[in-house]
């Protein structure tokens, strides 16, 4: 009945007859890649791009019967807790199945703090329910908690619940900031340092600002760790064709799995103090530091103990969300960010700016609720709860320290410890035939390195080159997340590869 | 122990003694009003703007004991359902209280029709789990859904579910959308036709992503309804100074509640593809129709019926929600929108833009696949649902009727009929004193009507200067929400204030 191509084809016959279909179907159209916005088309997403595409399809191909070296895909390009088979919280999923339908509450199944963490959120929403929209800076009693929160984990330095801020997972809230921030054209453009390596999504986000981009490395050779003199020469290079206004920070590090000690953080304070600059702290795996000897600083904490010359003066915005640490609850996209010594006029326009999107999801507020105010020492859930949360961390620190070692096993793979976050980011030597073979295909070299490595073990990671890295140097970011006899499997397949890789273009 | 203001007094002292303390403190930021994204700077939101924030204060006021001729604000400013007091449909919450906590499908309390919806969203989430994340376009087997449900409702056009995106809300569709149509610069900047009285969403974004708002009014006298003359001047003027892509249809309308005829949707079609614009049909009160004779067409069902010429030629995105309808669940921000005609190299591009924001939140996901996959009749739960659904959609018919008539018995108050969707949008006649009094206050006349009504009577509405209208005229929106006993009350006093304020100011 609905004949989609009729037109089109009439044209092709007519008035076109060596276009390409598609071009005339293109031609025709108001929005094609030729006349749509050029700062989307310049966004690149690494963690789900041309690999995992591949990798969803090998999976359908599987389904369908293909015949395959391997038997399932194993996707370890991203950091999906639940998706490689971590348990929920008993206690956070009791309470949000009591906010979803208070009816429960007349039931005896649940313990009494759960019923009355989901009582206490409720009076907080309109109407007592999660289906009214909160404010849109989140709802009032949720930004207390974080609040407190915040003053307990950093040892008693104030937090105000107007500087919280709840957003939709991480990304909202550091995409938000960054829209406030960008401005300008040619040389006065914002200029925004970033790690490199770097977690894609500020690439993305400054790429769909049209602001610029200036990279800081991390001192691969030094554990990944943020050297001054490589954020000093960044910043010197940067102001001769821009205005760098803003100092990111991943810590602990992503997709680099590092961890910052307290001396670095001081340095970089004062460094953005003494350039001016606007610091972004991305602390969303702030539970989850593994390593001996390693401790996770919220960069609040250090600012405020450096004194009030700098904490009245830094300007810092701090991330966390309920994607990650021991909850790994990353489909309710809940998160907040705390700001400090922001300007009151920009504060009032940051407040207009997310009202337009009226609020964060609140299921994913009440959720983070939760995770600021979990069971305490005496209610019923407590014990089940530390267990649950014990076992999770554990289990990720020994996975961190068996990748690490597992990998260095591998001749022609160099694995910095993972002391925190949820990935390993090796570097992988690669023949020079390969690399060659690579760069006639279009393609980075570790790009065609993993690709291969789906293609025949089904193991599905992401080539460093989508996250940036030194020239010449090849990586690949792999999580920990695997269950602990899956990761072995997966390690030792990877192992495999390498060595069947590294013979064949050798 | 932290004192907040003491560099920043030093300078005061000792720099610049003659300057504010705000002046100094903001000019050591990097972040502040004159450095700050100036296009964020223009967006204003009205739903959200001063008056609720001065409501939101006198709520405070109240519960500390200030005296005020009112002991409760009623807050008819925004479509917030459940915040009004509407009940959640008990299957939804049944089915996300299962999904949430999934020891529950153990139990018996849940019918068997929840716990196997539940289960299917379940297994076609990461892990069995609403803590992953789903694809970046929404869980396959939900987009299923929204495409089966887009056949039935437009009488079996078909639907492809590669064309259905899910979104947070329909807001994250609309911006979205936006974000890949808006470029250029000076007179090829993109210009976007919106309705006036139109939702500030749309000015929002537009200011936000620098896009020309181009404006076409909807005629008052007929019942809001567009005029093709009118949608040919404004596209006329915008030829002049920038390049009309876009043309935006809010059916039923939002805030001026008329639902368009067929005729005037065949219309539309025909003059955008005669013109060459990019559709973007706001389709979310869908199910909001209330006036006698009046009927849902959908754009797509429409456009298909007028044939190949049209459906296989002009671009058309349309938007949903769970927010609206009878539905009513904000807080979930579920949603979704289908393109259709998108260019498959767009197509790629909207896809890697929507992956940079992982994905919707799982829960509001979940929440759109039972909307469009509710229960049907043999199933335990369809009683109860068709109960719930239908008393919620006849409370807002008689409410629609009942505002429209007694609005219409105050003398300087003309009020169209409520056709569809959440709102009124009164005409108010004020006096030439009020308007001089508002203008001397640097305030739109209708808001200074608004604010004073607030103060006086507790009641929170939206000016129409915030939604957009025709020189010289005056409206308010007002939300037709509460229930049936209050909203009279509200009305009354709606009554008594407009007598007031025209005695006052004549």
């Amino acid at each position: 009945m609905y004949v989609l191509c009729r037109r089109h084809t009439f044209q092709v016959e007519n008035s076109a007859p060596k276009m390409t279909e598609n071009a005339v179907f293109s031609q025709n159209k108001v929005l094609t890649i030729d006349t749509m916005n050029p700062n989307v088309k310049n966004v690149e997403y690494a963690v789900r791009g041309p690999i995992v595409q591949r990798a969803v399809q090998i999976e359908k191909e599987l389904r369908e019967g293909v015949k395959k070296p391997f038997t399932e895909v194993i996707k370890a390009n991203i950091g999906d807790a639940h998706a490689m088979g971590q348990q929920p919280i008993t206690f956070f999923r009791q309470v949000l199945a009591l906010c979803s339908y208070p009816e429960l509450l007349k039931d005896n199944m649940f313990p009494e703090d759960a019923k009355s963490r989901a009582r206490r959120i409720l009076q907080a929403c309109g109407g007592s329910s999660l289906g009214a929209y909160s404010a849109s800076q989140g709802i009032d009693c949720v930004r207390q908690d974080v609040a407190r929160y915040i003053e307990r984990r950093d040892g008693g330095v104030p937090c105000d619940p107007d500087n919280v801020y709840l957003t939709s997972g991480a990304s909202d809230g550091i995409v938000t900031m960054l829209k406030l921030l960008v401005c300008g054209e040619g040389a006065s453009k914002t200029g925004v340092m970033i790690s490199i390596p770097q977690y894609p999504l500020y690439s993305a986000a400054l790429a769909e600002l049209g602001a610029v981009q200036v990279n800081y490395y991390l001192n691969e050779e030094k554990c990944w760790s943020m050297d001054l003199s490589e954020l000093e020469r960044s910043l010197a290079e940067a102001r001769k064709h821009c205005n760098p206004k803003v100092l990111c920070i991943i810590n602990p590090g992503n997709p680099t799995g590092q961890v910052q000690s307290r001396q670095c953080i001081e340095d970089v304070i004062r460094f953005a103090a003494k350039e001016h600059l606007f610091l972004m702290a991305d602390e969303v795996y702030q539970d989850n530091v593994y390593a001996e000897g390693c401790q996770f600083h919220s960069f609040k904490k250090v600012l405020f103990e450096l004194g009030p010359q700098y904490s009245n003066t830094v300007e810092l915005v701090s991330f966390h969300s309920t994607s990650k640490c021991y909850m790994g609850e990353c489909g309710f996209r809940g998160g907040y960010m705390e700001v400090i010594n922001m300007d009151p006029e920009v504060k009032a326009q940051l407040i207009k700016l997310v009202s337009v999107r009226l609020c964060p999801a609140v299921p994913g507020q009440a959720l983070m609720d939760l995770v600021v105010n979990s069971p305490q020492p005496g209610e019923p859930s407590y014990t089940t709860f530390m267990k649950e949360r014990t076992t999770t961390l554990s289990l990720l620190a020994e996975k961190a320290k068996l990748t690490e070692e597992i990998l260095n096993t591998v001749p022609g793979i160099t694995c910095n410890p993972v002391q925190g976050a949820m990935y390993s980011f090796p570097n992988i030597s690669l023949p020079q035939k390969a690399i060659k073979e690579a760069k006639a295909l279009g393609q980075a070299p570790d790009m065609f390195y993993c690709m291969k490595m789906l293609e025949e073990t089904g193991i599905c990671l992401v080539p460093g080159s989508g996250f940036g890295q030194k020239d010449g140097t090849y990586h690949f970011r792999m999580t920990i997340l695997p269950p602990t006899d899956k990761l072995k499997l997966l390690l030792a397949k990877v192992k495999e590869f390498h060595q069947k890789f590294t013979r064949q273009y050798s």
